[in-house]
């Protein structure tokens, strides 16, 4: 049987070779979950960027901008991070240039995986679906923050370990934990989480309904995929 | 409040600034386990060290040395790594001289700190009751698994976050994580580690008792210390 691990920051990254892997990919809140939403509102591809100035210049290229610092949109950029911005009709086949804290950093750790896709509570049964199909062992890099272990992402972990236990076999201990995280959380996933950290700052920018939408499980089936450097979905 | 904060992995100290602070290094399977065992059964100290060959040196100078590497005693050492090891009453009033895989790995990394005191289940009260005393802001090292977060360490942090809940605050994610592990653990500590990747390598080893004793909460009130490179408990 294949197995599923889970990476619980991009710096411990160096401990999971990814070569031969499915990596999937999550910042609940909120980098993937606006990628999900973006893809299934029929946003035509993401560039993931690590830094804010090459960011900026894919402007010029055409792209809309979007992305993050702390939690909050650059002053100067098209889209900040929240999903609900992503569900415009006017970005309906447009290219976007994204850049977040978290999320973006951890795709680039990812680079050399026999594929790397997107994962979040809003396409989680698409996602294991795709990895079934896929039949590689699974690595689920969680972004984290800043490097540390957060809540929302090792419970997503846990949730994608839950729905294909039987199928792919935990690893080592950091899927078992990430389980047993998500049985704790599964009955009440806001209520969880409204304790956690990056919740908290979230809440502080009035952000609370994008963690309640983020929280939102099988709200659509679009599995964004990395082909050169790009995010699409498959037609 | 002083807060308490866990690092899961030692390979995720670079984050977590030890100045100022109270360090709990745990490594329950088994080297804080038997450090803690050793003293409550009168050893002098024990001078842990990362280095095989650093610690056999330390035989010519009137040390015993003791350690394992893969969970297996080196073979021409005096101890390995089992707790029963040390309850052997010639041990009392003797300097060890101690290195393991992930244990003393974790207590380098803590240098620094105001404090390095030892945890185990074993004096899970012991050490609490010795944080409240000190009052600083605490961190816990897990010394976890050649980097990799384990389930053992991971659930001893979140009994010790748990019980000083009131009195030290979570300082970040890691911490509540913890706290719900270990809330999932608490009402069969055994059958929970049971699955850990860590217990099935031991089992291999035939050392399921040792996993059992490791998980005794209280049995011992000795909080060893680090003072000078050296543990030792204050008389």
């Amino acid at each position: 049987m294949k197995s599923i691990d889970v990476c619980v920051s991009p710096d411990l990254m160096h401990l999971y070779p990814v070569d031969g892997k499915s990596v999937v990919v999550v910042d609940i809140l909120r980098a993937t979950s606006s990628m999900v939403t973006a893809f299934a509102h029929g946003v035509k591809s993401i560039y993931p960027v690590a830094k804010l100035d090459d960011c900026r210049a894919m402007k010029s290229k055409g792209y809309l901008i979007a992305g993050e610092r702390e939690g909050e949109k650059v002053a100067d950029f098209d889209l900040g991070n929240s999903p609900f911005e992503y569900m415009a009709p006017e970005l309906r086949g447009k290219q976007i240039a994204l850049t977040t804290t978290n999320g973006t950093q951890a795709i680039a750790k990812s680079l050399g995986a026999t594929e790397i896709i997107i994962g979040a509570f809003l396409n989680l049964s698409a996602v294991a679906d795709h990895l079934i199909n896929s039949n590689n062992d699974i690595l689920v890099v969680c972004a984290g923050w800043k490097g540390k272990v957060n809540l929302e992402d090792t419970v997503f972990a846990g949730a994608l370990v839950d729905k294909l236990s039987g199928k792919f076999t935990p690893a080592c201990d950091a899927p078992l934990a990430a389980k047993h995280l998500y049985t704790s959380a599964k009955t009440d996933l806001i209520g969880f989480l409204n304790e956690s950290s990056h919740v908290k700052r979230l809440n502080k920018l009035n952000i609370h309904d994008d963690m309640k939408f983020c929280c939102t499980i099988d709200e659509y089936r679009v599995v964004p995929v990395l082909v050169n450097g790009h995010l699409a979905v498959k037609d």
